[in-house]
């Protein structure tokens, strides 16, 4: 009974029959009619122009978006706790050729005008100092918090105005969305780019880079290429995007993650040490109510010395959530 | 009847059937099952312990191989047309940090102990100029032009002798082995690490980065990471890989698309602008000659003002290689 | 009355009368006699063999070192306020291709063996997190403060203990040392690589970057011609330091920058946000007092909104350094 | 009598005398009164606006150039012996982090439109290739070959009407202007940056990046400073090169040197492997003429195994200089 990650959970059956309907003769890399229908594709989502490619991970997506947004000597401003902070093996730092992330703090690993605006104000003006580019937030964030509508556009709309660009991490933007019942874009309102996340949603090996200032796409991709992301076969990569968004498979995906996950908070109330947002659960929980969750046959991270973190995923057994649901009640 | 190249071929029916074999739940990254079986089929296939990670391009796993190989301030010797130096839009200067390539001649695109000698000798041992610290060839070359066993041993024999490490690049290993019907491991004896293509051979988006240098493997792991190549669903990419390796399909494939080529050969005798040795043509053929050919419905790329380059795949439909085959001999 | 900082202070007689006396026909980079004696002449100021080079600036010694000791994917731990990390527009993340600087807590800017514990014990050994390679730390610290002996010896200890090299950044070296009353080498006791540091303390235009670690010291030089450092008449670099060393002029100059602190500080004892164990003084100062100060003619930095930076030199006017001290006396 | 190269000669006098004069209280880095005034001075030089930043060596001056003018996935066409290609240890990929040089042929290492044309035609326009952003030339080539008027006008027109960048690397262009008696704009007409020499001519160590484009001076501080190229007595770089234009210095020395080597070439006319237009001599000279020659007391380097290379300096001994044309006349 696996609540270790989404990360790793099968491929919707969907995905896989568009895959198969892929492999007919194509062009290569990106020529062929998928790839090439990825923007009209988003267009309609989102509600406005956009340009799009396909990357194998979140973490590519997210690199790369940020490679059009800096210059070497420039930085990001972002949360401490941010993946591209914490969990990528420094690949900002790799893609961006030495770019430095500019660490603020937020509650639930969230920024906030005010945050963002304490970084800004103790960096001198000066040649001494790394001078900031763009910001990068996390949709849903890493403690499963949502921006709502309304903290988004207030964010980007401070950014915008003190020059900056900016990103939005959509590992789970799909959970977020589902959480909100906003508009996709209002989700992301004032993002220059969106990793917009599918791996962990019922893909298999792609992700979707969006970006909503399309003047940035031609040198994404360059850099996808130069970064060695240009699948030669990239028609399959395509076929799942599209797929996720066919019948709006990404929304229905993510809203069975968040049921799943709704169902266990159901029972974890007063263990919760965040809000429940999307699909990710941070419970305190005791070494020895750890041991007994894990003898019963679940797994999962432990998150500190005094808690753990759970997430489900689009096709977490309805039993095994309610077993859990029931365990935590008991402990 | 397309002829231009075998990098969007179709997927092979048993890597299609691995790949849905591997639908079940494992562990994220690279520790499913199907990762862990790398190291052991590889070795089984080249008779000696190696090591062995799963990349999404064949630009990724040649990239990765020379990262762990050369320092930002040295070198890599290559062949004036290797790929790595003309059509991966710098990335091994991505990769490496701006470690230089350090151009050498040779018929065919091949490299010999003669050509890498004089860039050698062109090189003052001060710090005023870039030392190499490897050497990276091509089985088989651009050209199609296969390495004999001989010449590969002489080759890293000398490379090693120089304190130089051995890179080769497999994109077209298969094609390489099945024309000499030598041991893989003959087929690149000395290798420190050979990036063993898959893509072009029946396979989706996974190549095998194999190193024999094993202590290599650890520093590639992080860099694979850290250049957004780990993916979270890996078990797909190992399933493709286990798939080509099972029962020999990857040579079966090679020696299907080496028979193609063949064919055309046959009729094309003295148009060869190179011996084809694996599945790559380059024929002389004049403008008139082209647009004729293009008129039959044939579809390849130029080479130059006067010569055409054709690509055979494992799966190239028997009946329009005969009518190529005809269509050249009827010029 | 200028007591903004000691960087900008007057070149030493005896540094001058050494570069005029350089003036005569040498090999060019550091093949002259001056550059080749630097070795000899660090190994006796502190006691045990070294490799030294020349470079024109604290930032280039501090990232040739930090180059020479980290990997691209690798990391360093340094104090969150350490110059390399706020002050030298990402210097280090351009020399390390992209390392991470690991912030570590610690009063004064002193990192201590509890505080660079903490920062090993948050990072999990996987390729998702950057794993560090080092740890630098400033002698005297950005805080002007001093690091025993004992201090630097058991922080080296455990640094070495956990696989990790150690840098110091000693762009006030000579007024710790002057403070000590130790060795130079017990004041950067176990030591890789230290940077010596002159240009405050009288020197024109050249640091010393010593490796204690001399296997480290070929691949600086590379680094060195690389980074553009490696200045054709290098000569005039060695003599500025070997000027330096000379009858401990170092330590002479440093001793008097100190002593002239000593004496603001002997009048603003209830003022000091830190203790002055070297030539830089923050003193709590409000508005009105700054304003003050600056009407009668002293010139310092402000130090966020209720402090300021006073810094002495090597030859800070008796004069002025006595009306400072009366001055905020009187305040 | 050392023929070696100018790259270790004396400073001039009045360059001593301009450092000493600048010993004086001053801000630091660029702050100062003397570096302010380097923009005016190369305009009223140059007749034209221009922005002008000091650093250390040749290299740095022409790598920073080189930083602000292509991305690290772009590349930089120049002659396949070009300093920056052979004798930088890959300064320019370190700066422009990995950005490809990309070769082209021309005698006397002189680019021309034909070259130039020759490269770009070679490029396919797609994310395979690496595309150039900027043409480097010397001024006089590494040959000593000075470009007329003319053809630096013809060059750097069809450079920038296919939207490139124009640098040239002057580290003698004092040398390349006294040889053609034009301005020093015609010598360098349509650059968006010089890299104006002085070591070799009388400085010590300092070298004027002027931009001509001024937009991009403001990127090469921020680059200057990331490089540890900034010193903080960023005063004595200014006075040299204050120095070095007044009253035409910088000329005078130059006229000086290509006299030297004017009356050496007047011996050896048939001897010449490029006509001597700076103060470079390359000549044809057996093994045993170069013993000959060494025995008598004079030095210089082997230039491949038929040939020597001679410099001249700005302060070369008129006794030595003839003393050398004797000898060569009398082998």
């Amino acid at each position: 009974m696996q609540f270790l990650s989404d990360n790793a959970a099968a491929v919707h059956p969907r995905v896989w029959d568009a895959m198969r309907a892929a492999d007919a003769p194509q062009p290569p890399y990106d020529n062929d009619a998928l790839s090439q229908a990825l923007d009209a594709a988003f267009a309609e989502l989102f509600g406005r122009p956009c340009a799009v490619l396909w990357v194998a991970t979140g973490t590519a997506a997210n690199c790369l978006a940020l490679a059009t947004m800096v210059a070497p000597h420039s930085g990001v401003i972002c949360h401490r706790e941010a993946h591209i902070e914490t969990d990528e093996c420094g690949a900002p730092g790799f893609y961006t050729h030495g770019a430095k992330l500019l660490l603020a703090e937020g509650e639930g690993a969230k920024l906030a005008v005010d945050s963002v605006a304490a970084v800004l104000s103790g960096i001198r003006g000066d040649v001494h100092q790394v001078q900031p580019s763009a910001v990068s937030v996390t949709q849903a964030s890493e403690y499963g918090r949502a921006y709502t509508p309304a903290e988004m556009a207030a964010l980007s709309a401070f950014v915008k105005q003190r020059g900056l660009k900016f990103h939005v991490d959509g590992a789970r933007f799909g959970n977020a969305v589902a959480h909100l019942g906003c508009t996709p874009w209002e989700a992301c309102a004032g993002a220059d780019a969106l990793s917009f996340g599918c791996v962990k949603n019922g893909g298999m090996s792609a992700e979707a880079l969006v970006f909503f200032d399309e003047g940035l796409a031609d040198l994404a991709r360059l850099r996808r290429k130069r970064a060695g992301h240009l699948q030669s076969k990239g028609r399959f990569m395509a076929a799942q995007i599209l797929a996720m968004l066919e019948g709006g498979l990404w929304l229905e995906n993510a809203r069975a993650a968040n049921a799943a996950a709704q169902e266990i908070v159901a029972s974890a109330q007063d263990r919760l040490l965040h809000p429940v947002e999307a699909n990710e659960i941070f419970l305190r929980l005791s070494l020895d109510e750890r041991a007994a969750l894990r003898a019963q046959g679940f797994s999962f991270y432990d998150w500190g010395d005094d808690a753990a973190r759970f997430v489900t995923a689009w096709n977490s057994d309805p039993t095994y959530v309610s077993a859990l649901s029931c365990a935590i009640a008991a402990l």
